[in-house]
């Protein structure tokens, strides 16, 4: 494969750059199968998301979390607790670093800028990033909420330019989520998909420039 | 509850008005677990509509459809011929009309002016209402092609308004998917959600005028 030449890189946060685990473990709390639970609340999460974008009715992460937490209660039947619903939510914002990625991000920010680009709120990031001492690897760390939409809308990924001054064309957009990795491509950046799971690219159009199963792979390639 | 003063009856078509048993029927053909296959292609199909209005990437639904369709197939690590490929398309211009709703249409057809406003193209929506035999009871057929969006943007129910000349507050919208309940609550729609399977509604905030379990107890209450 050629060289990309690239100056910088743009992370993806949740499952990209950090492990949500905790919100799986918290999930035990209030469900008989956890993970199901998880499963369906997450999947909310994001159709919440893309669903106030086209709705034109921004809110943002942290209440589309809540929400979608809502829902998946009522979905199971279940009882939540006041106590209960707020360690579900806090637990979005104790996440643990990957290791590959803690790995990673040192050697990777010798050669290139680094930044965050997350639907998560600036408060969700922040605590996330500090909690796992992540935070001195990037220059950036920037919200969608700045712009009061969602990926993949290219008005958060133009977020990224605007904020960090950097080309387009010298942007590696690195995201986990297919559907992201998608929207940056369809942005114009050049993109690496992290397939940690082995699953099947969105067939939606354009490929990203390279597939990796995980941080290890991505810097010995760049 | 206080009658709904309306003059019109805008239906959502897929799951509401026709049901799409046929497209059931045709993924036996190519998948061992036919139920598990249909569901991941309708989500899909689904998010790809989601995803496309937010990346400003615009294609029509029949597209849309065989572009979930290939997902599916990948995902479920399946092979498809070219015949087969194409007969599980044309299940989707063989839909049935729901017994209650070919019952219902003729009674509210005599009070109301009706009309169907769906994501389905031109092309999709004739068939299906053709096939039926439920095209008469329509004064208006609408897709969302028309202004290259999908439902739930606020401008594909503004075409309802556009097209049948009613104005916002004498329309009742029917629809048995309750992010399409969601967005024309949102958008100013009265709205009945039809919720055939006992489901719980999106926790999004406005919630429907009326809940029926089918069409039988929506033509009672009007």
């Amino acid at each position: 494969m050629t060289k990309l030449l690239i100056n910088g890189i743009v992370f993806d946060m949740y499952g990209t750059v950090v492990d949500v685990g905790a919100v799986a473990k918290a999930c035990k709390e209030v469900a008989p199968d956890p993970i199901a639970f998880n499963k369906q609340w997450r999947a909310k999460q994001l159709e919440y998301t893309f669903l106030r974008v086209l709705m034109e009715q921004y809110r943002d992460f942290w209440q589309v979390t809540g929400e979608a937490l809502e829902f998946a209660v009522e979905r199971f039947g279940l009882q939540m607790t006041t106590g209960q619903r707020q360690r579900l939510m806090e637990a979005w914002l104790l996440p643990s670093p990957y290791p590959d990625v803690a790995a990673a991000l040192p050697r990777l920010k010798e050669k290139y800028s680094l930044a965050v680009l997350s639907n998560g709120t600036p408060e969700m990031l922040s605590s996330g990033l500090e909690r796992t001492g992540l935070r001195p690897h990037f220059q950036w760390v920037l919200s969608a909420d700045a712009v009061k939409l969602y990926k993949p809308s290219p008005k958060v990924y133009q977020l990224a330019l605007q904020q960090t001054g950097l080309p387009k064309e010298e942007v590696l957009f690195v995201s986990s989520n297919s559907w992201d990795a998608l929207g940056a491509k369809s942005f114009g950046f050049k993109v690496c998909w992290i397939n940690r799971t082995g699953a099947p690219f969105d067939a939606l159009g354009p490929r990203p420039d390279l597939v990796v199963k995980n941080f290890d792979e991505l810097t010995n390639v760049l």
